[in-house]
């Protein structure tokens, strides 16, 4: 099966291999990783080695703080607000699909929103560029990559404002200056482990400035004080997410699946731009190197080209529900050979339509 | 090895077994279930068995609504509040453990909490009685089993007031009138799956009557709208869910286990009380089937005692940490021939100590 869905997606052969294992029997323990306490230098070890994992793979600073929660982006989308933004204070928030629109009617519920720009207008099918991040709002929150729409944000933005972002779909996949963010937070159904968990990466200089009394599972101070162990957490997907973050390092980090996620996106839109028959809504350089959308304008086409996929292995191939078509998601676990796979069933589809 | 762990806990071994092949290959898909996607016919109906299982066990009324969320009662002790309490009203909470302590630090986020009564006294090794409830409370809290402390609340308080209770520890181990709940929660990590979600089983009739608005994922009419699915839910977890309550039901369900739970809870405390050097601090009628908590006075013996449960393949047998001492946890899937096993060693240094 080529496994293209857009989450829960693809993770290592190795890492399921592995997780089926520990199953049956956690490290020669007797033991099922489903049945260790999560206070014991065993459940410790695994969750500390996550831990230092992302900080070494993002290389971020010492005083940043990992956190592994429970739930998944849409969880963040009210907790960042709960524990950043003050009732009478002002949060910038970029307006450029799905996700962020849905953050930013989270946000409202706490303070005050100043959507700075949307794509809106044009389906979200590009990012917004040039527009003024206000000085004095608290914080300045967008989506890196638009899992729905299909585009990326290649830069990160030029402000002095606290920057929040929604990594969901893109975070590990590319080099980035993570430190240059107050708050990252992402769910880890796509490229950092299973679905069930949350990785947020913080300042604590941001936390503590709302005035609000905050419940003690969604206060950020308290899960860095008990070591991402404020109660039970997520104990197997913790587990999952540990052995793919081993994964990513071994094939040389952040840096060396770069090299292979180019080589996957430049393989699906050289062929999409080298054929008439499908077209992609995605300003060109705005593109997402994680989730590749097209269409085929013919929809008699459009759904005899998803029965070849389907008799060809293809998995997870079709757009969101909300949008149609067909979204290809190119996350560090998907082999090479599936981009060949789907893309050669494309070109073999259009030269037989002509 | 024997498993007392107090959660996560162990589960059936054949739960482990299809868990562990599921995650190689679920169903002849050719796909792990770490990496299809949820909105799939294969997920729902994995979740949708996991929901309808829940019904017939717990013989819930057609009307009752079930939802399988990420986070733990932790998460609960504040998203209960946050739905049902109002900032001028009143919720009567019953003071009988750590637990609900928690709870009740909560709920006072939101509205007034009345502490009907507690068993702090006397260290909270019993369970209080003949309190009133006040009528108008907006419903009355308690746990019904007290994990730390192996107190056990054996009958559901009469009253009018809608009744909400975390049974995170005794869920589907005994019969009880669910029906009489206008809220329950649990976490999952003991009799019904793995850790990293939570049951919850609601009358939506109670909802909707507080004036505070409320972040979409922590509100409950959001997740009964979605179907349990208002993002990404904790796939793996609500699988393991499924698979275990499949084996409740093949073990005679509810009525089936009691009759086991019975026996093992009788054969410890026979054991405990046969022998003076061990002692329980739970009064007699509050005993909990699902967590024996004993002692033995001199600290040296105990380490000894200690040492040869460790010898001996035991496994999680010590108490919490904020007590100290024994803790055997007895919950559904532990075999009798665990709690043989251990009272077995409790006999034999009796008899060796003299």
């Amino acid at each position: 099966m080529h496994n293209f869905n857009s989450g829960p997606s693809i993770l290592p052969r190795e890492v399921f291999q592995q997780a089926s294992e520990a199953i049956l029997d956690y490290n020669n323990s007797g033991l099922s990783i489903l049945e260790i306490g999560h206070r014991t230098p065993a459940f410790e070890a695994i969750l500390h080695e996550a831990q230092s994992l992302v900080k070494e793979l993002m290389q971020l600073d010492e005083a940043k703080k990992v956190l592994l929660l429970h739930g998944g982006a849409s969880t963040q989308f009210f907790q960042v607000p709960m524990n950043l933004l003050n009732e009478n204070a002002t949060a910038a928030y970029l307006d450029c699909g799905t996700w962020g629109t849905k953050a930013i009617k989270e946000a409202k519920l706490f303070g005050h929103v100043d959507v700075v720009a949307s794509s809106k207008d044009r389906n979200y099918s590009y990012i917004p560029k040039g527009y003024p991040i206000p000085g004095d709002a608290a914080y300045f929150h967008y989506t890196t990559n638009n899992t729905i729409e299909g585009t990326q944000m290649h830069a990160v933005p030029e402000t002095n404002v606290p920057l929040v972002a929604d990594m969901s779909s893109d975070i590990l996949s590319a080099a980035m200056d993570f430190n240059r963010f107050a708050l990252i937070y992402a769910g880890a159904q796509k490229n950092i482990g299973a679905a069930g968990v949350n990785l947020v990466v913080l300042d604590e200089s941001v936390l503590g400035k709302v005035q609000r009394p905050l419940p003690s599972m969604m206060d950020y101070r308290e899960h860095i004080k008990n070591g991402s162990m404020l109660n039970t957490p997520p104990v197997f997907a913790i587990f999952v997410c540990m052995l793919t973050l081993r994964w990513l390092k071994s094939k040389g980090g952040i840096a060396g699946i770069e090299t292979l996620n180019r080589k996957k996106a430049a393989l699906v839109y050289d062929t999409l731009d080298a054929i008439s028959l499908f077209h992609t809504p995605v300003a060109k350089e705005d593109r997402s190197l994680m989730n590749v959308v097209f269409r085929v304008d013919d929809p008699a086409l459009e759904k005899e080209f998803q029965q070849i996929c389907r008799e060809n292995n293809m998995y997870g191939f079709t757009g969101h529900r909300s949008v149609g078509g067909f979204r290809l998601s190119l996350y560090n676990a998907l082999p090479y050979e599936s981009v060949v796979a789907i893309t050669d069933l494309m070109s073999a589809f259009a030269k037989k339509k002509g």
